[in-house]
């Protein structure tokens, strides 16, 4: 049987992925030196991809690095010097707190229950010079509206916003006139081996990681913001970067400009929309999130209670493997990723397969 | 015609990899998720290759990085209140040196002029924590005699002693028992894509990291050590690492432990003898370094002066990819890799090929 991954990541591969790869080690990609011309024009059509795709505008810069955890850490580093301020509604925006925490900082947090998003009008501390938010908590599907994340600027016009959008790119389209740096990680929405990160920053991230530098707090060494700047900028990176994770970006990105980004999106929400449907008219399990204005369209999570265990060997027989519960819910819920490389097709058959299931 | 890569990094793949990548891709290694327990079987098994292939004792812990450069970033952080002193004698070297300042430590050096390596004896500042030595320049072809480095403790019985052996491992047996951390990335000596750099650290290491934490002092957060050690003792990773460069590091080590290191070591040599003895044969290019005691087995630079560029289109011509020189010496030296991957069949092919250059 072939089963399709749903595991919100690392999750199901683009279906071009491994093609791609067969030519990456035929070209011997995995071999080229990270200072080479031919590199350079692979990191420069990866980040032109990009910018592209999600319509990123001339003034941002685009890094590569390890992971999106890395970018936790490098954005405290080079964004912060006393507080950062930390939306929390879940596993991996807590996390982010928490690594500010660890880095010395005075990070406050405003915290709401799992399952739950949050409200305009938020007004952070004063003295925040960094809100930190995600846009999507994959632990528990919460998505938050981009209006929400748009609003910030308004009350809090000083402070720098970074936007974790991990497990939602390239499903949403943010308006980067209002946000200072958005950051994900391929093996979610890109549908690539996990290996890679993408810090997308503007000029004023720039110009703080600058200050602080200058001031003599350590930004970290190379993968401060200087020196991603300065290397990126000659499309190369400080060190030696994972290649080919960055030459099978940069093919799956021209795959989907070819496929076009409202498609992918139309796609996105026809298949959020068909497992919600699913989701509403069963009678055993239910989405985890109540209201639809926060039901995130690319990790879906069910509420299966103490049908969990059943329903996940029902569904494994007809060859859909969910993702667990996260944490504390990993016996009453299942996540399904709605990524770009889970198919149309394969959707229907999740959700037949949930259908079908009577306990 | 088909090139051989003698670059010192990324160099030539290990014959094996792109069969092992297939079967990777086949297997849905890329996919898979780094909290189950295929992952950590896979981890298991490659930390257990590499103690054995290294014979690396109980009591030292593996971790796994992005690279090398993150690896001299965090021995710094995690090894360091105040002071390091470090052994500069090329670039990269310098690098670990200069990431230390970077950093706000007060780092101190000894400086030996590019080509040169050191003698034993060496007394480091009394206030120094951390002794950091490159075993391979990269940039020079200089490697130090392991006699010196495993001399250090003796006369700085207090100081740590880190290892960046990035171009020689796994050629070199260490004498774990003299050092306390030495690392590597995969894309040399081990022949696979970059983007992994594996850390081995012992129980010195730990305290150390775990003191300066409970003083308040940043060890970094999620690759500090404590996290990289809670979670290798699950043999997991505190962040979605790249899962198919580990797959590909322990398919390689199950190879190298089939071939049986000291098969490894007596072809390096011999390798590294045929080259060198043409390099000193030769009427008009000869090796960088002189001194017999310091000429690197694994990375032989040649002086070509005037020679290089015609030199470098000659040897294309033959299959052959030598590396540039490295910095200031780009237009003046070759460097010539000599890892694993590299057989004794296109060692000779390259010999061959010097030894028929006449300018």
């Amino acid at each position: 049987m072939i089963y399709t991954n749903f595991t919100p990541g690392p999750s199901q591969l683009y279906f071009t992925v491994s093609d791609h790869a067969r030519l990456a080690f035929k070209e011997g990609i995995p071999s080229l030196s990270h200072r080479s011309k031919q590199f350079e024009k692979i990191s420069k059509e990866t980040t032109g991809g990009l910018r592209a795709l999600l319509n990123i505008p001339e003034g941002f810069h685009l890094f590569f690095t390890s992971s999106a955890t890395e970018i936790w850490e490098r954005t405290i580093e080079n964004l912060v010097a006393e507080k950062s301020f930390h939306l929390v509604n879940g596993s991996f925006s807590k996390r982010f707190y928490e690594i500010a925490i660890q880095l010395n900082k005075k990070a406050e947090k405003l915290d709401v229950k799992e399952g739950l998003g949050f409200e305009e009008g938020i007004v952070a501390p004063k003295d925040a010079e960094l809100i930190a938010v995600t846009h999507n908590e994959t632990s528990t599907g919460v998505s938050l509206p981009l209006s929400i994340i748009h609003s910030f600027k308004k009350n809090n016009p000083d402070a720098l916003v970074a936007v974790d959008a991990v497990s939602s790119l390239p499903y949403p389209q943010f308006d980067f006139s209002t946000v200072d740096c958005v950051f994900f990680s391929v093996q979610k929405g890109f549908g690539l081996p996990a290996g890679l990160g993408v810090w997308i920053v503007n000029q004023r991230c720039i110009e703080k990681a600058e200050a602080l530098n200058k001031k003599g707090i350590s930004i970290g060494s190379y993968h401060n913001i200087p020196s991603l700047l300065s290397h990126a900028l000659k499309n190369q990176t400080p060190e030696t970067p994972n290649v080919l994770g960055i030459f099978l970006l940069n093919k799956v990105v021209q795959d989907f400009l070819r496929k076009g980004i409202d498609n992918i999106r139309r796609e996105t929400e026809y298949k959020a929309t068909l497992l919600y449907q699913a989701l509403e008219h069963h009678k055993l399990i239910s989405p985890f999130v109540k209201d639809k204005n926060y039901q995130s369209k690319t990790v879906i999570v069910a509420d299966c209670q103490e049908h969990t265990e059943k329903l996940t060997k029902f569904l494994s027989e007809k060859g859909v493997n969910p993702g667990d519960g996260y944490g504390s819910f990993k016996k009453t819920q299942l996540r399904f990723a709605n990524f770009p490389a889970h198919s149309k097709e394969q959707y229907e058959l999740l959700v037949d397969s949930l259908s079908a299931f009577e306990g």
